[in-house]
């Protein structure tokens, strides 16, 4: 028997759920763009397993199909959110705050009798375009609401500043109507930004993916890598989403349903790892019994550490299979 | 015929001038050190087509030598810019502010007839140091002026202040005669100061070198890349200043004529680039009033973020362009 | 002759030890655990030739034996540090500030007759936690001490919070019993906070790695790299090692004595890097006395930052000749 002390102990083994943004982990290991003015494009898209459907009305959106967009997502939203065989989150991208079209986006699709689950914000730069987008939330939604909120980290500014975002967003959440789920890397407008040009290995983006994921796990989010725009090359693909999966990223923006499951797969846990996942958590309740901390398993040394590792793998396997 | 509304949204596709700190666009794709103390060399560089020549006090200046350096660039001042069939921009680097030497440096050189066109600042560590320069600008710079400022992020410390240091160059810039121009990153100092060795990969500055560039950008300045010290291995040289300007550098240190060209050449967009970039271009607009966002174009898919890529490769090369 | 001047400017070329946090500089190469709890481990572990010996009572040892683990290092602190023929760091690694058991370790520890080197205080996150550590060495010691601190780096929060860490323990080395003397990379615990899975290649951590050099090295702290776990491969570890120090850490974490003897191989210049340097420390002397500041040597252009580089090699060269 395990005194309390002990017990304190073992408890950051646990994942801490009182400290993440949301009770339940909603998987975004696709979150795929649909441009909200293709009618043809959005119920195509329903009908995918993606974990994460984001009905688009910015980039993916010509400037003269910005209004039928937003009448589009507004008129699914008269009817609820469409029932899907496999649980998924419906997400909205509005246009960025700079833009000036946003107000008019969140107007018509907010005021709708449902709401989506979450709103990808793009293009965030500064904290007060959190005010904005809050107040906006406050004008528009009169019921009580809680939106989950994707953060589009997209420029050197954006990284500059995406501590201070990530601070801000977390503060308000407790009084505003969004409660921040994820920052997403916008890897071509990053480049774009800073000059680069986008490379097949990605080594020009290194410090700002890894800072990325490392900040928004700081902060609890989920973090989600850039797109892989050659669409039809699904090798590259699997190569990118696996690279993005092992460096900590929970999901991949994705452009084409044929991505999906490719970049769903990479973003989760192999049977070998599952295995292996099991077979050190078994291993380390064994051990900790028998008074060993650290205690070696198939040639390694494995500590607390490498079990929490372990214990990452069983949480989001677990995850995958409730939404299956 | 796009709505105001539309224009407004189509604004940040095209280079935002009023944000940029010059006006034109100064292409230094070759910063070309010369020993100011070195008449012959000094000469020879004028006969170069290097970008920008900047006429060293610093450490390419051994210390008996140091007064001797000063003067010689306050004798060229007298004269005036030296003339040269195309355009270059004319730099001294002093040296630095904790070597005590500065001050001397700027008496003898600042109060010549004529300027030069930057000065290159190394080893830029606090902020306090921004006040010396500036005071000093003040005190010998009699009539109106603003120089360009080339800042050497050159240690540990400056990396780490690297942010504080281009806010406040920044804010100075309205009170003060030097306008910030561009950050530039020393590898050897820097890896010096964390007790790295170098590598032909540079795989021990990744992280220095991608901060250098994202902050750099995100305040609106150049980033230029560090020395290539094997100054007969061309192909290496290549290799390195390619990778750079595929990062973001927007050109690169060189300490030999014969480095001019190979660098000069990779910070230049290829004529295939410059061909995609125009084709891209061209099918944007042609998309945008066919009322599509994004598109394929050659098999990837193109959206805005992309489409402003294009349009950085096209400002480079109409910069070289015109200087040719 | 040199004037004053000139000998000022010179200055910065050797190891400015009035700002290092310690007079004498202390190996770390190969910092070594050694589970407090198991006896006969930590005899073995005094018979080796580790620079630093760290007696931990943290994750290696399992919870019903953290009583063992804090009365074991007393019992040994009773006598004394162990005598060795070579010179040697005894350290602690104490219970996290979080884990609850932190008090008990410094309250059983510290009140001995004989103090260790040094404390590691893992899993540090927030500025307050250093605080309490303070208090509790102030409750605890009762003689004029002052304890090195090894500070742990291991997660996604202490990342962030990484240079506020820093310059809190600097300033509070004025007034409390410990002086900052390293920050430690804690790699599986990071790359667990993250959701990162460890890789042979360690890709997914150049960022973090690459900023904890980084930000030690601007307070003038030692850097020392993560435990390499494949404890048989010696080729593996050699490989990781070679990086870790290329890349500017000092030392490293090693699990077992196996790990010690190519660990601290990799953390000492090479025969050839000390020729290098010496030859380039004359050559610089020489050229400086003709009054060039860069000169050619074997091919490469050297001036001052490469000439320090080669003063960081025979400094460490002539540290570890003391220490045998």
């Amino acid at each position: 028997m395990l005194c309390n002390c002990a017990k304190a102990l073992l408890q950051p083994v646990l994942v801490n759920t009182s400290k993440t943004p949301f009770r339940k982990y909603t998987a975004r290991r696709a979150l795929m763009y649909v441009p909200a003015s293709d009618d043809k494009k959005v119920a195509k898209a329903f009908a995918t397993n993606a974990d994460c459907i984001t009905l688009d009305c910015e980039d993916g959106v010509a400037l003269n199909k910005k209004v039928q967009a937003r009448l589009n997502i507004r008129e699914l939203l008269e009817k609820g959110k469409p029932a899907r065989k496999r649980r998924y989150e419906l997400v909205v991208r509005v246009n960025s705050i700079a833009s000036g079209f946003i107000k008019d986006d969140l107007r018509v699709i907010l005021t709708a009798p449902h709401l989506p689950d979450s709103i990808y914000l793009p293009k965030v730069e500064q904290i007060d375009q959190l005010k904005i987008f809050s107040d906006y939330l406050n004008e528009y939604i009169k019921k009580n609401a809680k939106l989950g909120l994707i953060l589009g980290i997209e420029s050197a500014v954006a990284l500059l500043n995406v501590v201070d975002i990530c601070k801000e967003a977390v503060n308000m959440s407790e009084t505003s109507k969004f409660q921040p789920a994820a920052l997403l890397f916008g890897s071509d407008d990053y480049c774009a930004s800073i000059g680069a040009r986008r490379s097949e290995s990605s080594s020009e983006i290194i410090y700002a993916r890894q800072k990325v994921i490392s900040v928004a796990r700081a902060f609890n989010l989920q973090a989600i890598d850039m797109v892989y725009i050659k669409y039809q090359d699904l090798k590259g693909l699997k190569k990118q989403a696996e690279e993005g999966a092992r460096w900590g990223f929970t999901g991949k923006q994705i452009i084409h349903p044929g991505q999906i499951d490719v970049t769903q797969e990479a973003f989760s846990p192999t049977s070998a790892e599952i295995e292996w996942a099991s077979g050190v958590l078994k291993a380390f309740h064994k051990h900790q019994k028998e008074g060993e901390g650290a205690f070696a398993y198939k040639g390694n040394m494995i500590d607390m550490p490498t079990m929490k590792q372990a214990q990452n793998i069983m949480d989001l396997s677990n995850a995958i299979m409730i939404e299956k």
